[in-house]
This record gives C-alpha cells, structure tokens and sequence, in this order.
C-alpha cells in the first residue's frame, strides 16, 4: 500500500513519468525480448537476477540498461568474456567476476551486513569456479562467503584441521566434483544445514557431473540437500537466504 | 482427377516437358541425393519443409532450385550461416530469419489470411531463438503469431499481466528451458491447446533439454502436447494447422 | 460477475449455506488431504479431473463425495479394480471402463454434442486399454471417438483400408508402442493434427515405452506433438478439447 | 570433556559397566550386523535415525533394543507392516506412523518447542505419504510442522488461498510429482528457503520421479534445493535443522 | 596345410625372408602400436580394416605400409581430411570417400563379382554419407550397390515408387535417422533380411541416434537386425557377406 | 492377379462366402480389437505372427480361430500359461513351447525342408529360454536349428570345440546376457553373418539388457547385426530368412 | 602334459571310462543345456561357479551332479530358496548361506590355508547380504575373512576405531549402498588395494545402485577398482585371488 | 612418532623454518586454492598425485612449487599442452609425456625396483594413449611394465600368441574401447587380476565409454574389476600397489 502511495506521489511529483510509473505499479518493466521482474525483491527479498547464457550480448545490454534503473544491485551470472566487454564499455564500474563468471553492479561496494559466515567448502581446486560463483552470491546477500579449498576426502585430515572453522558457519556450501563424496562425510560431522553441489569436474563415468549429483541425493547423512549441478550461485543464494534469515529472527 | 487432366492438357500444350509432367503425376522429382515430395501439400495441407542440418549447401542449393518450381513457398530448418549465404548468392529474394534459423521463399509477402492469432509464450529471453523459429513457422501458414517474451514462472504475475492476450488466441504455444513450468501454468489456466517445446535452455542437471522435456510429458494439467526439444518449427506447424481447422471449420 | 451474484442469491434464499457459499466463492473445496478445484472447469472448459493412482479407496470415495455435489461430471484415471468397487459401493451409478480403468459418473448419458468425430487410430490389439481409455475421454467431451484398431506399419495396407474414415476425423489420436512407426506414417498423409501416445507394449529396449516415445517425438513428419508413455487420456483430453474448438468457432 | 568426566563418575559409581563405558566414551556400540552411533546427537543435534529397508525384522529389534538404553528419541524410516509388528511386538509404546512408514519411540510426547512452523506444501493427494513423513520427522525436531496439501500449478489459485499461511512459515517443504512445477512457481512467491522433493507419482515417462527431480533441480526461481525422490525424511530433517537455528539465535 | 607348405617354399626360394616368413606362419605382424590381423581374410572371408578413428596420421601410415605389403584390398573407415591426407601423399593410388570418410587401396579397380545387388535405401538427404560409407563397403565385397536416396516416412509415395527395385535386391539396407521408422515400413514390404541403420541425423531428443536406434531395435516388422548408430560400414559389410553367401551357395 | 482371379472362382463356386472373399482380396480381416494381415505371407514369406503380451485371452483365442482359417502356420510368441491353456482348451492340437514361451499352430509336422541348418549358439545356460524361441522360430521357416548351448568366454575353449559345427552352419544366430562379449569373438572366427540376441540374464549394471545389447551393437568384429533384448523370435525370424535365400538361389 | 598322462593311465587303469577320459582331456563336459569347464580351475585357479539366476532347479540340480564328480569345490551364486531345497535334497551336505545365496559343497571343510586376511568393510547393516556374499567367497579361496559391519561415512569415527584392522588387511573389499562414500574415504587411508562393491541398498535417485556405482568409479582417492552391483561374489573372488598371490609370492 | 622427532629436530638445527615444520606436523600445506596433502604418501605408499583438467596454469605450477619441495615424485595426469608448458618453463627436468597425458617430476631416473613386471593389454590402436598412461603410472611404483598393444578378440589368434607372456605378468591391466570383450576373454584364461579399463574408443551407441564400461562391470569371467573410462592412470595405480605388495610379501 505505502508502495503504491509513494509511486503515485513521485508521479504526481514529476520524479517519474507515467510509463515508469506504470511499470512499478505493474511490478515489471517490458523489453520486446524480455519482462523484467521489479516486484522479485518484494517477493523474495533479493532482485531479479540475469542468466546470462543463451543472450546475445545486445539483449543484456539492453537488460542492464533496464535494470539499473531500477534495482540497487544487478547480478549475471554465466557471463561469457564477449558479454562481460559489451557491459563493461557501457559501464566501466560494473565488476566482472571472472573465474565465477558474474557481473555485478551495485550502487555501495558489497560488505557484510550480519554476523557469521557461510563456509564455502570446496572438495578440489578444480572446483574453485564454482566456489567463486558461491562466494560471490553469498556476498551480494550481505553476508561473509568463507572459502576452505582441496579438503576433499582422498586427504581428510585436511578436512579435519578446518573443521572447527566450518562448524562454526551458519550455514554450510559444499562443492565437490567426481564422487562427491565429501557432501556426506562433512554432513555427518557438523550441525549446520549443507547446501551441496556437485561440479562437472571429472572425466568419464562422471556423466558430467551425474555421478556427484546423484551421490549428494543419496547421502547416508542427514541435514544435505542438492541444487544442480555447477550451480554455486543458487548454493550461494539458498545459503545467503538461511544466513540472512537466522541472524535477524 | 483435375490436377492429372491439367498436368496432360499442359504436357499436350507444350507448357511443361515430359519429365516435368512424369514428376508432377508421380508426385516426387527425383536428385541424386534427395526425392522431393511434389505431393506433399495435396495430402497435408503444407509443401514439403527441408531440414537443412547435416545437407551439404551444394545439396541445399540442389534442393531449393528443384522446389522453388514447383511451390509457392519453400521453407528450410536448421540452416546455418554458410548454407544461407550459398542459397541468398543463388536467390537474394530468399529471406533468411537468423534468430529462427530459418530460410524463406516465397512469392508473395507472408500475410495472415485468418482471424484470430496464435500465442507464442515464451519462459525466458534465451528462449528467443526458438519462439522466433515458431513464429515465423505461424506466419507461413497464413496465421498471425504473437510473441509473448519472458514470462516464466519466477516472476508469475508477468503470465497474469498477459493472460487476456494468451487467453484470446487460438492456440497457444508455450516455450521454456530449465524446468518448463510455464507449460503447466498456462494449461491450468486456459482452455485452449497447448503446445509446449522444451528448449536446451540451462545447464547440468537440464541434460540438454531432457528436464523440461521430462517436465512437460508429465504436466499435471491437461490439454498439453508436446513437441521435440527445441522444436519451434514443429511447434508453429501444428499451432498453424489447428488454427487453420479452426478458422475454417 | 453473474457467477458470484448467482451464489450470493443462492445463499440468501437459503438453497446453500454459507460453507458452501464459500467454497463456490473461492472456487476450491478442501478435505483434509484433498484441494478440489471447483473453479476448473469455467478456466479451462473441463472440470477437475482425479488421479487415482496413488490415492487410499478411503480417500477416493471422500473426493467422489464432494465432487459430485459439484460438477455434472466426475472422471477419475488410473482406477484399481479395488477402488472401483469402493466408489461403486457407494454410487452404484457410476460407471467403471475397466480397459481402459476410468471411472465415469454423470448426471446425463454421454452423447455427441458437435458434429465429426476423433479418430482413435491404434497399432496392435495390445494398444487396446490405451486406446479405451482415450476413447472414453474424448466421449466425456462431448465428442464422438472411432477406435481404428491393429492397423499398425507391419502391414500398411491395413493403413490405407482405413485412410479415409481417419482423414475424415476432425483430430487423430495415434496410439502405438513398440517402435511408434505409425505416428510418422500417418502424419505424412493427412491434413489433421496428430496427438500420438507411445505405449509400453514391447519388451527389452523399450525400456517401458522410451522407444516409441523418442522416436514420435523425433518424427520425420510434421504436425505431430505427443503426450507422456500411456496417457491415453491426455491425447484424449487435448483431441476432445481441439475438435470442441473447431466446431464451435 | 564433562561428557568423559560424567562417563568415569558413573563407571566408578557402579552405574553403568565397564562395557557399556567404553561403548559411552567411544561414542559407538557394536553389534554383529550394526555398528550404532552413540555421538551422533552431539555431533548433528539430531540421534541415529534407523533406516529400516534391507534390514531383517530381528536385526531391526536388535537395533532398537540397543539405541533404546541410549537415545531419548528413536526414529525408524522406510519401515514395513511386518518390521512393525515385530517391534511393537517388544515395545507396545512405539508409535508405527503407517502412511508415513515411521516407527517413533519417545521417552516423552512429540510437542513443539520454538516458535513457527514448517509449512509442508504438498501438490496432490497423492504425495500425501512422502508428506507426512516429512511432517512425524519436523515433529521429532521439536518443531510445529503445517500439512497444507493438494495445491499443485493445474489449479493455481489453490496455491494463492494458502500463501499468507505459507509464507509466514519458517522453513517450507515442497512436495510434489508429476514435472514438479510446484516447486518453481513457490519459491518465486516467497522469502524463506524451500526445500523441495520430488515424488515418484506418476507413470510412464516420470521415470519413477526422475521428471520432477530434474525440474526442481532446474528451477528457474531460486532458493530451491532438492533432496532424493519421495525422501520426505530427509527434506524434513533439513528443515527443522534451519527452524532450530533460526529460532535459536 | 597348402598354406603353410607354400610359405615355407617362398622362404626356401628366397622370395620372402625368415621375419616375413613367420609373419605369415602365425597369422600376424607386430609394429609397436598395433599387432595385425594377417589371417583375418581366411576365417572371415574379408581382409583386416582399419578403424581410423583415434590413430595418429603417423600410426594409419604405418599400418597401411604394412596392410599393402599382404592384402589386395586395404580400407581403412571413420578417415579424417588429415589423415587421408597423409596416407595419400604415400601412396596417391588410395582413393579417398571423402562424403564417406573412406581410405581404398585396391590391387584392381572394384567391379562386380557376383549377380544381383544390394539396395542402400536411405530415409533423407542428411543420411546421404553413411549410405555413401555403406555402399562403397559393399562394393569392396564385389557386389553392386545401388543407393535409393531420400524416401523416407513423411512422403510414403517415394518409397512405393522404388519398391520393385528394393524387392529385387538380394539384402536390404535400410538407414534412417529421426525416428527410424523407414526401417519397419519397409520390412513389412519384403522378403528379404534388412539390415538398420540408425544415424545420429536429428536433435535434442533424438540423443545423438538413441531414438532411431531403439526404434529399430523394436520393429513391429520382422525380419530387421540392426547396426550401430551412423555405421554404415558394418551394414554394408553384413550385407556383403550374406550377398556373396547367397549368390554362391 | 492369379490370386484374385482364384479367389473370384472359390466365390463363384460357393467354396467362400462374400464376406470371406472380400477379406482375401483385401489382405485383411477385422475383428474389433484387430485387423488381421493375411498378405503378409505374399510380401514378406511368412504369415503374421501372433505377438500375445498386453492381448487377454479371450482376445489371443479369437485372433487364433481367424488366422487358423487362414493360414497354415499360426505362431504365437510371448505367451503365458495362463494364454496357453486358453487356446489349448479349444484346439488340443495347438502345440506349447514353453521354455520358449510359443504357440505353435501347423497343419503338418514341421520339418526341414532344405539343405543346412543355423547355429544357435548360447553363452550360458541362463539363456536357454531365448534359444528355444530362436530354436523353434527358425523350424518354423523350414530349416534345421542346432543348439549349441554354454559356450560363453569365461572358458573359451569350449567354443573352439564347436567350432567346426558352428562354421559349418549356413546362418549363426548367436545368445549372450550378462557382458555378450561371445558375439565378437564368434563373429572374428567364422564368413557367416552372425544375428546377435542380447539377453537379459544378469543384475544389477546390466540394466535389464542394455549391457550386453551396447556390447553387441559394438562388436569390434564385423558381419554382426543385433535385434532386442531376448528376442529369439527376431534373430531366429531373419536367421530362417536368410537361410531360405541362400538355399533357393 | 602330466595331466594327460594321468587320464590315460586312468583309463588304461579302468578307474575311469572313455567318456570320462574323453572329458577330461577336452576339458569340458557336455549336458544338453550346459557345457561344464573341468579346465578352468587349471587356468584361473579356482573352479567353475554356478550362476543358478534364470537356471530351473532341474539344471541346476543336473550340473551339480556333474560338477560334484569333477570339483573338490562347487559354489553356486545367487540361488533362490526353492533352487536350493531342491540341491540339498539331492545332497543334504551341500551347505546353503541363505543371507549370501550361495550354495557350497565341499569335500572338506572351509578353512583358512594362508596368513592374513581379506578385510570385508560394509557401510551400513542393510549391506550385510551382499558381505556374507563377498565373505564366504573369500573362504571358498582357502582365505580368512574378517566382515566389519555398518561403519558408513555417517558417523566416521566408527570407521577410524576399526583402521587398524582393516590396514592390517591384506586386500580390503569395501561394500556401500546410497551414496557409496565410503570407497574414496577409506582408499584415502590405506596402502592396500580396495575392491569396491556399489550395493542397490537405498531408493529413488540411487537408480538400483547406480549411484553407488558411479560414485565409486569416480572415486578421488586411488587404489580402488569396482565389480557390478551388489556383486559381493566377484570382490571377493578378485579379493582371494589377489590374497593368494601375495601370500605365496 | 619418530617422523614427528625428526621434524622438530630439523626445525631445532634450523634446517626448516616454523611454517614449514607446522606444515609436515599437520601433513598438510596450504595455498588459496590447495591444500596438499603432504601425508599422502605415509598413508597410501604413494604421494599426492595432481589432476591437472580444470586448473589454470598459475594454479599447476603453484602447486608444482609446493609439491617439488616436499615429494620425490610429482606426478600429475590429465595435463593439456599449454598446461606443460607452463610447468616446463619453470622446472625443464620435468618430463611431458604426451600420449599419456602426463607430467612426472622425479630426483631420480624411473626404473624398477622389483621382480616381475605388469602387462598392459590393450584391445586396439586407438587404445594406445590410455595404455601409455597407465604404464607410465606402474613405473611411477618402480615396476616395470610392458605394453602389448592391439590384441582385441576380432583377431583372437593375436591374443593367444602373447598369453605366455600375459600370464608371467602379476598383475593386468585390461584396456578396451567398443564393447570391451577383451577383459572377459582375457580373465578367463588367466590366473591374476585383471584391472579393467573401458576406452571411450567408439562412437554411437558406445556412448562415450559407456558400452565397455557395462560390458566389463558385467563379465561372465571372475577376476576382473573396473576403473573409470579412460582411466589409465587409475589402473596403473592399483596395478603397481598389487604388483608391490605381491612382491613384497
């Protein structure tokens, strides 16, 4: 209600012409190629998101165009180094994330926000994208992203040695490749929620990344459930969501 | 009857030669490397269509030459850049949708010959290439297509905004990658035939289409069909042939 | 507008009390482990339809109950030989296609309310329960179904005996297991639009009707879109809803 | 370290043995078929749960007579009429949740400890089980837990009736068969994290709950992860781990 | 015996050496990378082929330098540009099949041996090279091939048109992509074996020639076997063989 | 056109009625639930055959009293006791495969009618059953069949034993479940074309099938086809056609 | 050479007959449905094993009367209740491991004839039929086997109280059902080769063991190799035989 | 314990630093993304290998650095060529093997250190590389191992004529591509464990691997375990732990 108020005030006001107040009232901004989502924050506390993947580098220009306008912080994910250069000519002061393949713009440098820390477990270094894509995310929920690499189970003592660090997160992301298998061990020593994901790391019977997906849904540990597979930033997001959620109730 | 009395009477009149009379009362002209179905749109309403994917452009050329004499429109799928271009440097009328992958011959412009329209309902902005491919499938049977971009069900009021001009089509054709959803949604809602074309559109766990394919067989709601992943063509074909029944009937 | 006015006077002159009143309202009834969708039917032409698979008898017979009061007619799938008999216990009225495992229950006999009819075209005598249960759906609609039964590719002059009844049909529903030849075969010689069910009639590497699924979804011929492996009343529903579109518009 | 001290007292006190020590300081008790683990609650905040499929009715009573000395709380998952009875046969105070396959055996009555609830969204009656083993295991967490059932996305205003309820839940579970849709359309409408399962409900082309698994775990709205197909267990066991340590910080 | 009698009779004439002379004793020539098959032609009637794929351009050399020294006919399949490349800067005498990726080295040109042919019928233009592949193996047998281009399914016309000439063949070889349905229409046609060939032509749920290849493993048609997916050298090679049987016996 | 004119003298003789007559010229004859194909032996060489999974019997028993007016030779496969019983208790002279799981309906004894036999060469002798189906199949047609059971890799020289009878045989149809590594083997020691059956004897990771039907379809040995999974009746079906061809040319 | 020599004075001795002699000089025995290997034990060491999966028990009885006179060992696998009442009516000393579904006769009892032992590690209790299996083949190979039950990943510091004995193992054979963790964990923390066996020990996602399966062949540890699924007889054969060979060397 | 004197004796000499002797304390060292685990080889007899796929070059030769300082060997698999030569620039000692994909780094020339050898027995050319990489990898263990190379079952007589050779070896490895038969043959013929490693050589239906993979997982022969596709490396692996502790005993 104090929204709509606000937005018929700023219209009365002249701040805003009629097409954009039209929009917030609508909660969505339309492009020919696109139906931005303006209300999602409202809705789920965190703004629409781009998936960058299969658009060609004009439409997410055209996107990020739209979207700046109206949102403090714009995220991409799976940005191709050609998107990344078509955005960044436009607005130098957007970060590109490379190894984890973001941009994001925001209005004020990201810092925490919250107590606590998401602990972004990554079995190898070969899975250190995914971690950065995690990381990332968690970070633009305003929470601190802990990155603890190659603790995989081939040398779990390394596990061990940081695990005081990780039971002490609010909230856990596992990433593992090949088996998979640190998903369960680490699910089975701490009392945290573990948001798992398997990677694509492997060759072979790793099916691209089937063998860890399936081995994380059948953890014999309880307290583990999977997003898809490469998929640090919906890890990232979830555990930014728990995080978020514990540390104000 | 009439069309093999016309095809003799034009034979004796000299208009066409004996070869040429031979192929049109069997129906097919032979290449070395292809047979065209010359009968195709007696029997199905549609001239023969010609996959492009996996044909040579000498063949494809073959192809075009042997069908632009005997259809009104010739229509190619699949067709990549350099396919185009041999067929353009033959033809530069042929007009080629590069978004859809599609070449276009015709003899006069494509214009809607019909009330009414079809929806084109698509997910996401990277289903784009695929709602084009449909649309203009639409447009070849005489039918107007309206593309209705980005309105998967992350963001669902975007479907409500638009569901009077969904509601109000003939057919609806509904496009999504990922977990194809949207097909779901939109049949619980209207009482119009869905078609629904799983894309390509994700990554991992998506195997290529195969989530929303999966997704789309097993809709709870009913009155969806589903056509191959990332099949716009066969999409827009059987959204135009319905339309046309209906329209006509 | 008129509905609400209609239960608002309805509620008023006491011919409902205000539960009811209520339901009508919000267009869903609820039990405690059932949602009833009262409001299906006016979105989508067709009244909600019950899944029995999976569902207690104690539990279908409470949903029987309640739609009934509701709907003119109450179809329910996938029905036991045990639940049959628990829903005709109560309502021995209602009607059991064994076949094809429906449970019907109408307040009028089902007749043809249109002109032309949907051809039912079946491959084998095993398709036979698929083929009932598509049969009986399209009837539900109002329509009238012709089964054309065995008529599969191993023999296609069984085929072309029966061309013209089929391309006489308004819709086609096409039914086949083991390689699902008969999609293709069909689709290239008619004008019509082709619903196909694959069937799990076969063995081995049908793995359970994949086979005859991927190859109707990969035909070679067009204006073909398939329903999930068995779902004889999919294709029903989808051919019941096109035919009632083109004869009324 | 009070733990160890606690242990000896007792042993020297002539409470407990000296096997029943060494069980207690090793955190593990050993029998021929089982290897049970006493530390688990301090390590997870949740005991041993009994995974009772592949297991031969004596070696489950073996199990139970076990963790019954050393757990307040035992809990059997996936448990048959006649693994049941054979412990009820013992333990006539064990409760045998029949729909959601449970055996739960308290030292007192299951009640809710924190503020909230977890709501269980389910899409039809048919994932009604998978339901409540989701909500007898959010009980054994102290936690409330909301059955909210039969709102799948064929009629979505069902969804909508409920959302106030759901969205002040604390944690949501949602379950559903099928292509899953239900998943997508919720998380896109909430803030709280949503923990989804996939049910094997369905036929034919669901792969015994591989569509809907695939569909959530491509979800295009985010804040979704996925446990095992029909693992209301473990999706409950999730979510009342996150209302613990929401509540509690 | 007459065999062995007549080596050791060349040896003891000088015209072969003592390592030549084992060679051909044991049935057998060893290079450090691969150990060929010399005795291969007796037990099987054709002599060793090379499988191209996977081999240095350095390797095929080497085994082809060798092959030529003992068979009349060395063909080497699955041949890369480069490969052929080298292979024939050795040796310009090796015809390169370039559509079917195919090395000949042939003593005297290949002409028909025997009555009769084999008929390569293929389903679409995209399956033009695996005919290709198929009817130069069959011509390496001494037997005639005659491919039947593009008649497949969608314009069954095609296909009754050259039915007289698919009947008089010997064997059939029937290669089709898609759906594959070419494979059971056509054995329901004739009384002579047909061998399958599914090809990789299609996308997305055809699964890289999964759907055809199932299709035809479930002919509803008797009479079918099938080769792997794109192989047109195994048909044509079976087909050879049992021609050759045929006309000999 | 001899056919026709003798079934127009039967008629006229009164030896036929109209009805029958009309079924002779039309190649077919209909009952509801199938359309029996009585050309089938004039176009493929042998009479249709009665596939009688998914059929109840009462269904299998009426097709049976048609063809047997029909057709010499009425072979049933996939047959249950239960179905057995049922066409047994109205023709005592049907006879019952049941290892092989066959009804077998001839007006004479079968017996060789040419020259040669083919081998049925099984691994083990878990798949006896699927070399009966093969055994009789081929007897069917005429020919001998010798079965040569338990000759699997695990101990090679068995098949060395044999070897001698297996070359000697004019057709091989070869069995093998578990890895079916024995039809490369075979196919490298013999110049008869070797019809591979993969069998589904085995667990666990030989998905029913799929381990020995991928071995098969492999072979790095040439001159090898594949029909489905335990499809004796297939291999046996093309092995006597082949025979049959070879023989009479 | 000695061998032969034997058989013959044998027969010349009279103490066999010369069909006796005949077989073992071929090394084979011949019954209608079976080809017995007496000549395997020669060449891998250890005799001929039954496989009664898909055998009636009239077979198997059959090759066990014939096995008993040529093996001082007859072990068959995967034997059904049924099949082995059949067995030890014949032969009441025939031993039946029901849990492991072997049936063993032996001359003399099963005792271990060589230092160390196979170390059978199991995840979890539902596992324990496929360890008896393993087990009881390791002592079929004259080995000690020493079976450590239930000490999954869960709760891992079961699995380090046990390290000692499993290093001290010889060869460890490592059996997990779910997720199949355990295999890379314990390969982590041993310098002894780990044969591991995938379990179909868990439901939905784990595919009948397929993710235990690709989970192990995926391991990141090194030092393991994998059977098939639940295949507890073929790790404990390659166990005993490794055990065999270190132990003598 | 005396490892642990030895460090803090160096430390106290000066030798190394604190952080250096922290690291050997912990077994462990760290970098941003690694955690080498420098205790690898106390525990598993062999130290850290690396898995180059899906590291950068910055990243390999990191840990190179690392690695070099702590380790004998250094040993790294799956190395791409820029990949080599980054690690090259820096440390030219460091030896590419390119078939095999590998870089060894090592004080001290490779050569063995014990009786006996390990045959590497591969099916065909195209196996060459994955041969090369497991043979590597036994010399890496200090045996010696000899590569017998093309010996697949088309051509049996091949195998046959090296089994006196396979069989002295004490331990094989078993490599394959297509359907894999070799490992089938082989381990029946022989008297040690065979390691089997499934090629992705192949196309089509060998599904990347898949077919050898299932078809060795299902050998009817004992004595055979499985490594993952292509996996050279982890064949080598177990083969040199074998052959050590075989020779060792």
């Amino acid at each position: 209600m104090d929204d709509l108020r606000k937005i018929l005030q700023e219209l009365k006001a002249g701040t805003i012409d009629v097409e954009h107040a039209l929009e917030l009232v609508q909660g969505s901004s339309r492009l020919d190629y696109a139906t931005l989502d303006l209300d999602r924050k409202k809705r789920t506390g965190f703004p629409e998101v781009v998936y960058a993947a299969g658009k060609s580098a004009e439409q997410l220009v055209g996107i990020f165009a739209r979207l700046r306008e109206h949102q403090e912080l714009v995220l991409a994910t799976r940005v191709s180094d050609e998107q990344a250069e078509a955005v960044q000519k436009h607005w130098p002061d957007v970060r590109y994330e490379r190894e984890g393949r973001l941009l994001i713009s925001t209005k004020s440098p990201l810092k925490p926000v919250r107590e606590g820390y998401v602990a972004i477990v990554a079995a190898g270094t070969s899975d250190w994208p995914v971690a950065q894509e995690a990381a990332w995310t968690v970070r633009c929920f305003g929470s601190e992203a802990r990155v603890i690499a190659d603790v995989g189970v081939a040398g779990i003592h390394r596990l061990f040695q940081r695990l005081d660090e990780i039971r002490a997160a609010a909230v856990i992301v596992c990433i593992a490749g090949m088996e998979g298998a640190l998903a369960s061990v680490l699910a089975g020593l701490v009392d945290k929620p573990v948001i798992a994901v398997p990677t694509s790391v492997g060759y072979g019977a790793n099916f691209g990344g089937m063998a860890a997906l399936l081995s994380m849904l059948n953890s014999c540990a309880n307290g583990v459930a999977v997003v898809n597979i490469d998929n640090g930033f919906g890890a990232g997001y979830l555990a930014g969501m728990i995080h978020r959620q514990t540390a104000s109730s």
